[in-house]
């Protein structure tokens, strides 16, 4: 047990590339953002009206970054040039290696592939929170340093990307918040 | 709701004093602070027998430290000289503000005094899951710094701190391997 | 001594709070606030036409934070959730048992308390060097971060605020380079 | 041009993923390292018989990171979650981007196989003076440090990896060294 | 030549001390601005016309902060206070005891002093490498953090600065970039 | 009196560079040894028989390093480079400059003359804890860091070295200190 938790330790240590490579200086770790997701899916799901199960909703956010603890945390544009099964094998491997000791490494491997597949709604949630969480954390960026090159990613992302209402009301909260206090 | 996000989100800058007091350089956030507890609570509850509501685990976990995200987190050695009601009282005062406008502040609140109390099975697995973070960290640091002041995290926790049976046999195994790895 | 000398050495190591909940990155320690208020006051002082003692200023100036070397530097927007009794009693304890073995003791709470409470011209004028100096220190943070959340220091302050009229003449002057510079 | 050399820069903001795994903080950029490779790679030379090419050995030592700009440093522990004709791949598909607007790219591609499959005199040199940097800079942060964890960088390398006996003789007082100030 | 390499290896803590006292927080190291040059000076001679020793210009390139590792970066505008000579002296004092055990020592001075005094068409190029890699950084910074005290250096150069046609061309549209972004 | 208070701000983002080249990550800034200097002053005076001007002995303290705000800190083993009467004069050029608009201006560098020149017994003592201070930060920073290269400060200090008993005393409780720690 101890190997697995110095494993998702490391997520401490691991800087969100994104931010890095437009020029954030020691941006978040990978760890505090998967903090901010899944924080931002529990306060999500109270605005959900389907029926969610909390756990599984919790667990998914908790581990949805886990394999970066291995591979590190490859940023969007670099995907371009890696073929997509490739990295998803190699999350999965580094998947199975962390957790090949306990007995619930099926289960917790199953929650992964939901997130990365949006098969269930607590996946789909996690999924639209993921998104949030980066919009929520650019927009604090913008305004605390002065950055000029997150603009791309509000250019990329329209209310059609989230799946839940609660989702794209919140998003259009944030963006209308972020474009008052950037043209003020 | 944004608002609730853009509180939450500031544990991201907040330091862990406690290692700054110690002179590690640039320590863990708050938020990765409390990533580390609910991921430890997640896998500790799989250790448990005792019927344990994961939920209310993992929910207990996200909100312990949300009151520092006004309040900063106060090192431990400072609170002799802060009466114990008075920190209480200004987190709690700080927890009714952030919660005061959402229908479910009434059972966040009362899952943050679960925490602070040690109330129910869930909210003494999240206390045990605190401390043992700590450690965790204390040892991460330990190896990968040379600081010799953390040794008090190991000299004031003995197993008499842990409610749990898996609580108390992580925490041997983690002393122990440190144990092995200064000395060596 | 070496006790006291290593209390004061922590101050190094403390960040200040209100830049970094709004998202200054890696802002200035404690120390170096008070090298600031030490200077600044010394030079606020000749321009002064009423009689000061110096080394009473100056020693005021540098045993003003004193108490953050324990309790560390509880942001302003904290204060609403703690009685202010409480911090100020705090404050005192710590600073108590970081004099209580030596003969000066006495004098250095009896310099605190007075720029806590301007009783004298010298608390006063480190009182509005202290505020001097947060601006200053805001001025320079928003021409080199683009941080745009410290407006509120501004907006917060007025003339009145300050006893002296050196003061004012000076916060009027940085005021106004602020503004020219921040609308170019 | 500029979008080259704009790319290029990218791995100023690029930490060594190696050394962050391992508890080092912020540590060396990949454009550091690439300069001590430069570096070493020149002073290398001096000491190697064989007639080698100079303008070709310093400009693989420029180009041998570059893909790093796009796909970052993945660490070395990571690769064996990821097939190795993925990860070259995925590099050369970044350099092929790149460069696709240069006359030169053609031949720079050449040269970064070259350090890849060690075909020449120069991408043999290179080699060494890559994996000697890393060990340079392990002995660097050990001592300036106390990090435990970057023992495996000397357990893993023996002389046999080194192709030119210059690399081999530096390689062993390096070790020398490092031996002595870590047992004093 | 370990020492010589250990000497090198400071460049990698050492910061460009430009950006320091205008407030860039954890500006790159002397080594990464080195690579930079290294970089541009490979890449702008793809587009002199004259013919140019490629050996030679990277040579100059690598070595010529080298004297840094032991001076340190004294930044440009504090050099009104030093008189020319003596810094002057000073770099050659500090290269002469870099490289005094090495019979490469005498070339490596030559090609020192070439950069200094750009005495061929090699040194003429990395001086101007030298200014266009301080312009794309600051571009660079600009855009990244908001800083708005890096003006100066675009105010300080004119496209008489450059020796060669191709650096002018690249300034130009450097600088016609910058404006764009910043003016957006 | 705003440009003064500008320049003796940059002291805040200078690094102390004799941490920096052994390898300190994020060392204290100019301004937080400045505070450490006054600080010390103010303590080491109190256990002082002669009489000392108080008012006389802050001022030095805080001024000792403001020529620093323009040519920067440049570490004691690069000085065998610069003839000593270069570094002097340019550090009185610097503090012309910065003091030439004022008329407390010859007042003040004769006070900072008084610090080079250990003239008068303010002169003499702020000299002494000027090499306190880096001896206690070279404690603080060994036990915090683990950071083997700090041993020649201790090395290169005899009691000699001070000019009053308490220093010296002051100095040996320091050193037993450390010694005891460093071999336990």
């Amino acid at each position: 047990m101890l190997d697995l938790l110095l494993q998702a330790n490391r997520l401490k240590v691991m800087p969100r590339t994104g931010w890095m490579i437009r020029g954030i200086v020691h941006p978040e770790s990978v760890a505090a953002h998967s903090y901010g997701v899944a924080f931002l899916s529990l306060i999500l799901a109270q605005a959900v009206d389907e029926p969610l199960d909390r756990a599984r909703l919790l667990t998914i956010a908790l581990l949805h970054d886990l394999p970066e603890s291995h591979i590190t945390d490859i940023p969007y544009p670099a995907l371009r040039f890696i073929a997509p099964a490739a990295k998803r094998t190699a999350e999965l491997n580094a998947l199975n290696e962390i957790l090949r000791a306990f007995p619930f490494g099926a289960e917790y491997r199953e929650l992964w592939l939901d997130f990365e597949d949006r098969r269930t709604p607590e996946g789909r949630l996690v999924h639209d929170a993921d998104r949030l969480e980066v919009l929520l954390q650019a927009f604090v960026y913008e305004r605390s340093t002065g950055n000029r090159q997150l603009k791309e990613f509000w250019d990329s992302t329209s209310e059609s990307y989230f799946e839940y209402p609660a989702s794209r009301q919140l998003f259009a909260v944030l963006r209308q918040q972020r474009e008052e206090e950037m043209t003020r």
